[in-house]
């Protein structure tokens, strides 16, 4: 019984007890009231959660934090105002959306952790507020420094915005999401929300703006009654230095008809009905804008819920399955959506262990997780707290966020490990879409496939994972191997930074049902490949990892390296560039004698099993290294973290990426050539000892000088 | 098969093959040359113990590094001189020793990494060269700064002296071994070596200088051919910044009765036939003092060679056992006994093995450390390079350096983990001291208890563990539970700092057979103590820790800490240091649920037992932290490490020792004390989360707010 092999029929009888109606249900409820971090709507949906877990039987924990918050003022609200020489108001830009339900707890636009400050000054615009858009300024004569900056959302990390504004010396920003990139004019498309999925003129996106993951007040420990805390203004990453608020289009229009200097580039143009100019300033040169931000920063309690379903044979090894429960509001599709998707398998799962037709051979944990929207905190607070227990123990972890962006294809974020793993669930899974089953696709990988592949040729794509949801404190400082999924549009015909009405009042159960998915069947489907990949993780006798995924997916990322500027810096640069491919090909070669024993193994033997097992679990974690990133030693990966001008954007090597970013020219450049070499070295020594933790156990020491 | 419990006949098979005459024909093979590190003599003895472990069937590794190390110039010789107002030289202290041997390869005494620098000054006696020294001699009026001092070993290690010497703004550092410290006058001997284990006039005690550990050009990272090497001037921590050179007593006496000033007090006076003075300079006040350090720094290659005896169960599990190879000069003493003691217990084991009489259950491997002189240069670049792999799999280290500093009792430093298996084991080791048999103290615990309790009641003493030997590496960065283990004299009744002879050319294999142990019994009996607790560790079903102990452990720091100035320094300052204790209380009930599960746990299950076996082996890497202490980032266990004035002697909570350090007459007293309170909440959070490793598997959150 120790070395039983998974029983597949266990994948189908998850996959006929998913239930699109039940899905249905629980997204009605979680979505029925606002429930932003910290206040009261959220507490209701923790005790939901714990019910729902221990009514179909899941052990349930709940761990607390006590961490700093972000709120708009009910006192004093936000305003961007456009005032005359004598101080009048000229033009005030509302300060609540659509206010669809006039329910209680609908909390305004702000962008959390945005400085309580009013300031005044010329407008400038920076189109997407990205390093290049500032170059160009440059090179064209603009300097923003004591000007507020008006940008569109979209390309880049609201908080990024914020952070190079302020090193552009901005005193202010203000944000819009523009109908080019978020209304759907350019397809055709006039209509808005509620008759179509596309964003009103009102529509504001709300957001956090700090640039850190976990509780602002206590980096890498957990926020408890045992914490020490920073002062606000020391704390690292800084919290965000200059005030920023988000407008809509609408408002943006007023803001832009008014400004006065050069056209913007064509390519800076964005959706309204009129030329965008750059500024500085208005036409009528008396007036000016007045930006002034009333947030308070506020402790608030803030939990994660989790729902243990304890493995029969290996409870000590983790399938982790997670989504965050806090929304800016109703939260419908974000995060909603994705709660509903994974309440369904827990009930499903739970049910089944619960009737003793099932017990998986290691645990599954499903993770509900407390103010992901203020970045991350929840998880990143648990891996703080708990991580020397979860580096050992967690197998992996499968995220999930917003359910659907849109209804057209998945769409899949992973680490190399879990490729395999990715494709074979797709391909078990019966396609939601009528229209595709009609056209011969019947599965979501084979949908999936033709929408990004398209030629019936090769796999389809898999992207990277930066740090816009919860896997990334559990990838990048507890090194467990992730993926993060989603059902989105078709992102080959809409080039969307995000669905439209991403972080709005919009999102409701109503537009959910209404545009998105009127029988929850995509919800359905999403439930069934999340649950398999589950089953997958927690069943199989030896871990199914994608082994040689990896080092395929280390040759990828040198040759992609090797064929950028920054490839080309380094050959020049480094006499030991050569080596790296060198560490790539040992590792391939560890990594191919490791499958060659591991055919071989007794699978009779638990010992055997469980060494294999253990190095393959530990893998993942042979990348972390403990000092972290050069410029962010918080992120502890040296293959996989965010871009650091992007957070939502990933980026490989990012250590070196850091130090590359225009290294020439900057008065550090000796120095930084110098922390090049040196994590160089370190990612040459990772690679390849990594290699040696898949060597046999008594054999791992082949190195040689 | 799986579930056997330990074969505690075995023990005595062990116990019976270990042989004294064996150990003697190893210990002289070692100790015929001198076998320096970096040198032929050394690399003449990794063959012979590859040689040694493939003959007795041990699998063999040996992993090079490529290090910086430091030599002597053979060209121009250090020297220690007075010279008159002319230059000429008034007094010029020998460069060689007894030299005794006339071999080739006997490096003349000098100090590892002291800096290539000629100074002239006025020579100031500073006791020992302590930190509260040189509060005295300021207190009473004598500053250091553009000096020589001469300082007296012996008390706090000779790198410490060499760092508060320039930190007080001396120029260079003299040595001695006073005879107060290393002669016999003071206990009525007045022989010295070869006539006794005294020191002579003109032995001279050489030494690393260097206060880090690991090579010193590669921090964090293997010193191979993947590595960054740092410039020697950005070397962290630094290269001594001051030149040093050590001196015989027959020197110091010279220097001593040439100089001026004040009588040093009573304490501070010494074993010369002479009244000690200040200084500063000679009552001839036209003389001064020329300190000429020529030594090179030179790379080198050092190995460490490993024998391995694979276990059959759980080869992924791996008892260490270990010692270091290279030695200043012959090391007849330190290492080689050392050496001869696991050589002898990897020949016995080995051929067990070999015989089909006992394959351990898990694996055992013996590590022939290279460089630790230099500053553990070995057994730190291994960690550095397989830490991944050794942090989930190594059980426990086993660390002998000097197998005899004396021969009337037992020396124990441990973690606390460690306690009943050294007890144990001394248990079953029959005494190799006749008239104490005679005594009726049969094992060597019972001489151990006599030594150091006396009374009949209470167990034997363990002390802490510091940085003297390759153990630090080991548990401060990867955090493996140690024990370090040596004969030694009555140290109650010979107040000596280490036995005299120690790092002299004196240190030969006459004097540990004439001297020590005529018969290699004592080397007898600490080969099977040793070999007793390798095998305890390899083949317990569960492992045998002392899990309470660990929490016993910690109440006894924290009431030490209690009572001591720092203690009532926190206390007025930090108002959460009674949080301290709840953790601490709460450790305790986790270790004790743990126990209470440990007992019902079904040993035919290899699943349950690995489960719980994972928890033993993981707690001592729970306490550590992976930024490493506040001012010292390399070493990462936040209940021990060395004392910072002084890398031989201990410190319990050595990051908050580190900042407590002066705090309140510190200029940065303000930060510190913010970098106390993290620092302490760092401990609090450690102890309790290593604690909830020990939990049961799926119920391991239970913190609250
Ligand atoms: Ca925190
Ligand atoms: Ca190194
Ligand atoms: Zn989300
Ligand atoms: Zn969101
Ligand atoms: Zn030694
Ligand atoms: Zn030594």
């Amino acid at each position: 019984a120790l070395g039983r092999e998974a029983d597949e029929d266990v994948s189908n009888k998850i996959m006929n007890a998913i239930d699109s109606k039940s899905i249905e249900d629980i997204l009605r409820i979680l979505s029925k009231k606002p429930h932003i971090a910290g206040r009261q709507g959220d507490f209701d949906l923790v005790k939901y959660v714990q019910t729902l877990f221990r009514d179909h039987g899941l052990e349930v924990k709940t761990t607390p934090y006590d961490v700093l918050l972000s709120y708009p003022n009910d006192q004093v609200a936000n305003s961007v105002r456009i005032l005359d020489a004598s101080g009048e108001i000229v033009y005030d830009s509302v300060t609540n959306e659509s206010d669809i339900s006039h329910l209680e707890g609908v909390v305004p636009p702000f962008n959390a952790y945005a400085p309580a400050r009013k300031v005044e000054g010329q407008l400038v615009y920076v189109n997407f507020g990205r390093v290049e858009d500032y170059d160009w300024l440059r090179t064209n004569g603009i300097d923003v420094t004591g000007h507020i900056v008006l940008a569109k959302l979209g390309r880049i990390f609201r908080g990024d915005i914020v952070d190079i504004a302020a090193e552009n010396g901005a005193i202010g920003v203000v944000t819009f999401t523009d109908p080019a990139d978020y209304a759907g004019g350019t397809y055709g498309d006039y209509r808005v929300a509620p008759e179509a999925w596309w964003m009103p003129p009102d529509g504001v996106q709300r957001g956090t703006i700090f640039t850190g993951f976990s509780d602002p007040l206590t980096p890498d420990y957990p926020a408890n009654n045992l914490a020490y805390r920073y002062p606000e203004d020391k704390v690292e990453p800084p919290l965000p230095k200059i005030p920023c608020q988000p407008v809509s289009y609408g408002a943006a229009y007023e803001l832009l008809r008014r400004m006065s200097g050069g056209i913007a580039p064509q390519t800076w143009q964005g959706g309204l009905d009129l030329k965008y100019r750059l500024g500085p300033g208005f036409t009528d040169s008396s007036l000016k804008l007045e930006l002034n931000v009333t947030n308070k920063n506020e402790r608030a309690k803030v939990e994660n819920v989790f729902g243990i379903i304890r493995g029969d044979i290996e409870p000590d090894r983790y399938v982790l399955v997670g989504n965050h429960r806090d929304a800016w509001i109703y939260g419908a599709i974000d995060p909603s959506s994705g709660t509903a998707v994974m309440l369904e398998m827990a009930r499903v799962m739970g049910d089944m262990v619960r009737k003793g037709i099932w017990r998986p051979r290691r645990s599954i944990v499903f993770c509900s997780w407390g103010a992901e929207e203020y970045g991350l905190i929840g998880s990143a607070e648990w891996v703080e707290q708990y991580g020397a227990a979860l580096r050992e123990r967690a197998v992996g972890y499968l995220n999930i966020d917003i359910a659907l962006r849109g209804n057209d294809t998945l769409r899949v974020g992973a680490t190399p490990l879990m490729n395999n793993i990715v494709y074979e669930a797709s391909k078990r899974v019966r396609n939601p879409n009528p229209a595709e089953i009609a056209a011969g696709r019947l599965t979501v990988y084979d949908t999936w496939q033709h929408v990004t592949v398209g030629t019936g040729q090769g796999e389809p794509w898999i992207g990277g994972l930066g740090s816009g949801s919860d896997y990334a404190p559990l990838l990048q400082r507890a090194g467990i191997t992730a993926i993060d999924c989603s059902y989105i549009y078709n992102y080959k015909k809409y080039r969307l930074s995000s669905y439209p009405l991403y972080h709005t009042e919009y999102e409701t159960f109503d537009i959910v049902k209404n545009q998105y998915d009127t029988n929850f069947e995509f919800h359905a489907a999403l439930s069934r490949f999340m649950g398999e990949m589950a089953r997958n993780l927690a069943d199989s006798l030896i871990l199914p990892f994608n082994l040689s995924g990896y080092s395929e997916g280390l040759k990828v990322i040198k040759t992609k390296l090797d064929s950028s500027t920054y490839g080309t810096l380094l050959k020049s640069r480094l006499d030991n560039y050569e080596k790296l491919d060198d560490v790539i090909a040992g590792f391939a070669a560890d990594i191919s004698d490791f499958q060659k024993r591991l055919e071989k193994v007794d699978k009779k033997n638990p010992y055997r099993v469980r060494e294999m097992n253990d190095q393959i679990l530990l893998l993942e974690k042979a990348f972390l290294i403990p000092e972290g990133l050069p410029t962010r030693p918080s992120k502890k990966h040296i293959l996989f973290a965010e871009n650091s001008n992007d957070a939502y954007a990933e980026s490989t090597f990012p250590g070196l990426i850091d130090l590359l970013f225009k290294i020439d020219s900057a008065p550090d450049s000796v120095d930084r050539w110098e922390q090049v070499k040196q994590h160089f070295s370190a990612i040459l020594h990772t690679i390849q000892t990594a290699g040696a933790t898949l060597r046999d156990v008594t054999s791992f020491m082949a190195e040689e000088l």
